[in-house]
């Protein structure tokens, strides 16, 4: 794969738990900063609620529009669990019950001695030509069909999956980032960042104001593929914030979340 | 307004730094507790990068499907601050510098004892037919146009905009909800649940699986209109939790976030 080549990823969060703020999402997160490490920059996410059409037209314009597609939530057992049958619809395969996943639901089921259910049973449906994604950690499997990569929502059980799939990937350019932080604000900088983003068009400048501690400040992200160059933009950019008469903080100040 | 009437509403977050890990977002579950309790559903979130094409084309693409639109992030001064440009685009409305916007700004930075500078000005634009929604925190406003109210990035910012302009928003009919959580692993409570749904169809049934203290269990949340309905449906639930040999918790079981 070429050193420079961008390959991208679309995060969709599948739930009403999300939406009605329930539950707070930490698998995009966890998602951008693993697949950044892999050289894949996520795009875009999506957050979409337990409806067939909303999943069907959301993962088909995803799929369409990034090399790959992670999906969270939705293969449970219960009723609002329509993942499965909604990835088979959007691809137009059929919807069966597989049966390696059987197998290894069965498998599960009598090392825990928890009943065989259909409603367990139907954890093991995925589409047609699906391959599965390992689940180590509660046995359900997720699956992949084509750039369409399907997982749990319950973090713990995601992250294990991905962990699983990740080798498979192929990713791109690796992006590198630099933090620095000042007490300097944001409207006293911006000027001078502007004409720095403008000096390194390869390199993305992210500028995150805060107020911590009655002050204001600024974190300053850049990122780009190029190490070298990465460090010497800090280092301008430590020179600009002296000459405003505050000091560089390299990695960035931290600040409680709701400040910034 | 009519006690039946479904109000929807989509956010918007915008910026690098949701999709690269850097920051959480917190303004997707505020913003959904928020509304809710306005009667208003948020029925999808999108996460995009600071990039014009992507923003254009989902406020457009938003705003068309929901009664109202939400976006989060990319007002401030700096290069990487489109936001406001983009919806004068979106909505093909020239920016301007909104005499209003000006003023409120240049008394800020009088008071501030802060250097008036372009960049800081640039928070001043706004489309052409902008109403300004008050930013009590920092002073730079965010702006409404039709259905799209634009908001700042930082939560405490956002929140204290969101507190200006919530008694504007047109609500409809308000959803309740009850919590009844068990040790009962979601597989073994799945039809019965599916049978539940089917007996309240405009009750949303969501079923919430977790692994805590090496025991699965299942938090059931009921949603709708109707609290007589909920409580009657939680007692059923009640019911059906001890003939599976487990005490049902209302409220339900407080679980780690990484488990649930």
């Amino acid at each position: 794969m070429s050193d420079t080549k961008r390959v991208t990823a679309a995060v969709l969060v599948i739930g009403n738990e999300i939406l009605s703020g329930r539950t707070h999402d930490s698998n995009i997160p966890y998602l951008g900063t693993e697949l950044n490490l892999l050289g894949i920059q996520m795009r875009e996410a999506r957050v979409v609620a337990d409806t067939e059409s909303e999943i069907i037209e959301t993962v088909n314009a995803l799929r369409a529009k990034y090399d790959y597609v992670f999906t969270t939530g939705g293969i449970g057992p219960t009723h609002d669990d329509i993942t499965s049958a909604c990835i088979a619809k959007a691809f137009g395969q059929k919807l069966i019950r597989n049966p390696e996943a059987e197998r290894l639901l069965r498998e599960r089921m009598a090392k825990m001695e928890v009943e065989v259910t259909e409603a367990r049973l139907k954890m093991a449906e995925t589409p047609e030509f699906a391959e599965l994604v390992h689940n180590p950690v509660s046995g359900a499997p997720g699956f992949r069909v084509e750039n369409v990569y399907v997982m749990a929502g319950i973090p713990r059980v995601m992250q294990a999956m991905f962990e699983g799939i990740k080798d498979q990937l192929e990713g791109g350019v690796t992006l590198e980032s630099v933090t620095v932080g000042s007490y300097v604000p944001e409207g006293s900088i911006a000027s001078e960042l502007g004409l720095l983003q403008d000096a390194y068009p390869d390199m993305d400048i992210g500028s995150y104001p805060f107020f911590f501690d009655s002050k204001p400040g600024t974190n300053l992200v850049l990122r780009g593929p190029d190490t070298e160059q990465l460090n010497e933009a800090a280092a301008k950019l430590g020179d600009l914030i002296r000459t405003l008469g505050q000091q560089p903080v390299e990695g960035g100040i931290e600040v409680p979340k709701s400040d910034s």
